[in-house]
């Protein structure tokens, strides 16, 4: 009981920080962020203290060291943390943006007004500057956040939002804009989940395990991302030169993220030239290939791909390979094992990239681009608070924007409804 | 478990037909929507008969005559079915609009492309139009549908989908895009409400039991309205005539909607004058008013208001009524006892209505103009889906466009990440 009222407690304040939030000026939240940015630069010290306990346990309790490496706060990723804040500033400011005013037959002026979305929680794993990247993508946005880290960096997360806290107050920023839960039980969170009348949106970013735990029981409304099984469809007029390059980023670059792609699909009429080339490239760096039979026919030394493989996000150097006879199969074996993040094609045809483009129902869907430019600042928002596979209300990278929603506002002159 | 697995492929084939249905041209739909219409009043005999069963099964279950007339499928009613669909067929396609596209300094070409949801499952209440009215809405906008009405109008609406369906194949709808759950047992919509894989959006539209049910039992999005407590603020500088007409036109006009207003809130300078002329002409009309003190010491003959008159929604003619000091308590008080849905002010003042349009978090906020112009035709959208006091995806009258999401676009020339 003690433990609920804490949450509804928090939840609360947030709920009435959120009203005064919505109501700052653009200057005033930009003033924060800057500050808020100084701040962390300079608690440097305070903050890798925190973090040194957090580092302690982790080692104690046996983590690997690339959960070590994503858990410290080092001087650069503190000075990453502040430029991220920095960056938010100059962002523009969605709040009060109007869109859409027209004037209705009675003469009623009829738009739409940007708004905060009101008190928003986020629940995340590990990496303690999440605490503050979306700690100040929530602010810029006008919201209230509560904050949830991994029982990990829960020193480190504390820290961090106190820092914020202190150095956005002068600026008029309530206490309760930017909470971290202090304490690490999981009810902690299943009892955030279920305070619909306080919190507007919940954003779980971690493992396919958190985001099906939390959809499984919130009450709130959440914005999620199970998976990337990302595709890119070489099709049969293809620049070989051009399908080269981008399948090699897109599997290569950065293997451990959800924009990389796990299925390669191979028109068939391109196969046999591109896929003897391709693999050797792919060799060289280290991909394990999994193939179709056909595939396996045209390379007889690779694995064979099995069920599993499609669909598999394997976030590794692995991938699976299959032919195909066109873009009708190629479009179906991305909508049967996708999972609507991101697909590309390579092709010199217009109608067939221009059919691609429109039939993918997925995020985001490219033409002869890597599948790695799925992401909020590669697309220009400026800043990403996550990606959403879900459809409603956001689809593929989220930026500031989508921490905000609109009302209809109405200019009458004493209209009345006949 | 015969239940669940009529549910799931009931699901799965909307799921299917939803890829079909999105990449359907703009004028077979239209085409399909004006047949459906014909369809219906062709069918008026047919469905008058199924409607017999559903009427004759009211008055032994002893129904209110005000239910069974919300039931009941006369010419009239059928006519406005058709009509309805119709309109919609007007309605611009949202389908394919591209916004905000822009050149990146990498030279792609980044944009958004609105695409339909997929599946969208509607729960509703007793009245049979509503079968027809959101099959219709979700066509236009791609969307494959998934209907569970009331079991009071189960046959009505079995014999309306049928007659939809038959009419709509023929211009390339697959059967699948329009479907009711056949059963009445509440176990299906359970069902139903677990198909996250194959189910994009829930929109449940009835009484407040009915959303808390199915808001605690979703694992798919859900856009809800659990009430409309709306408010008018007559500001001290209002025009007293334009005030008289708009309270009387929110409060009379059609007390049993949820855009009707259920709390009057009043100036300190301008209650002693505006309350009674007011209070005359609402007792006219039958308007039940219970006031605050303040607003006791000038209208003594009115019921006292209790703290559970504040955010009650009466859908009915009873009105609160509360002298408050100025625009900070007006707003203060839409905030804490408000439902999110509509409110207006009645001022002269240039400051105060710039002011009330900013700061108050509502879906619909009005100047000058009665709360019942919240409705997607009043404001534009041509038709409505339902009213979303959610703020995620939708916040307000929902119309076609609300139906679908959108998805990043992007258009290379062999870029990739680097």
């Amino acid at each position: 009981m003690a433990l609920k009222k804490e949450i509804r407690d928090m939840a609360r304040q947030a709920r009435e920080a959120s009203h005064l939030l919505a109501n700052l000026s653009t200057s005033a939240k930009n003033s924060a962020l800057k500050e808020m940015a100084e701040g962390l630069v300079q608690s440097a010290p305070k903050l890798q203290k925190a973090n040194a306990i957090d580092l302690t346990a982790a080692r104690k309790a046996g983590l690997s060291s690339a959960m070590i490496d994503r858990l410290t706060l080092t001087d650069g990723v503190i000075q990453e943390m502040a430029e991220s804040l920095r960056e938010v500033a100059l962002l523009p400011d969605p709040v009060g943006q109007v869109s859409k005013m027209s004037k209705r037959p009675n003469g009623l002026l009829v738009g739409k007004m940007r708004i905060p979305l009101g008190v928003i929680g986020i629940i995340y794993e590990s990496r303690p500057n999440v605490t503050s990247d979306a700690a100040g993508l929530c602010l810029k946005a006008g919201n209230a956040v509560i904050l949830r880290g991994g029982s990990e960096a829960i020193h480190s997360n504390i820290a961090i939002a106190e820092v914020l806290m202190k150095t956005s107050m002068q600026h008029g920023i309530p206490p309760a804009a930017i909470q971290v839960i202090p304490t690490v039980s999981r009810r902690a969170v299943e009892e955030m989940l279920q305070m619909e009348e306080y919190l507007d949106l919940i954003i779980p970013r971690g493992g396919e395990d958190l985001i099906r735990f939390v959809v499984s029981h919130s009450r709130i409304p959440v914005i999620k991302h199970y998976k990337g099984v990302c595709h890119v469809f070489v099709d049969a007029s293809a620049d070989l030169a051009m399908a080269e390059a981008i399948c090699f980023n897109a599997k290569v670059q950065r293997p451990g993220v959800c924009n990389a792609m796990e299925t390669l699909l191979v028109h068939r009429n391109i196969a046999p030239k591109f896929l003897p080339l391709m693999a050797e490239k792919y060799l060289k760096a280290g991909v394990e290939l999994r193939g179709c039979p056909e595939t396996k026919r045209i390379l007889p030394a690779i694995k064979a791909a099995g069920e599993r493989d499609w669909g598999a996000e394997y976030l590794d150097l692995i991938l699976a390979v299959r032919v195909v006879a066109g873009l009708d199969e190629a479009i179906s074996h991305i909508i049967r094992y996708g999972s609507s993040h991101t697909d590309s094609i390579v092709t010199q045809d217009y109608i067939n990239a221009q059919r691609f483009i429109q039939e993918v129902p997925s995020s985001t869907v490219l033409i002869n681009a890597s599948t790695r430019f799925s992401d909020g600042y590669q697309l220009g928002l400026g800043a990403e608070i996550g990606i959403s596979t879900t459809k409603l209300h956001a689809f593929g990278p989220m930026g500031v924007e989508d921490l905000t929603t609109s009302k209809f506002i109405v200019y009458g002159s004493g209209q009345i409804r006949l």
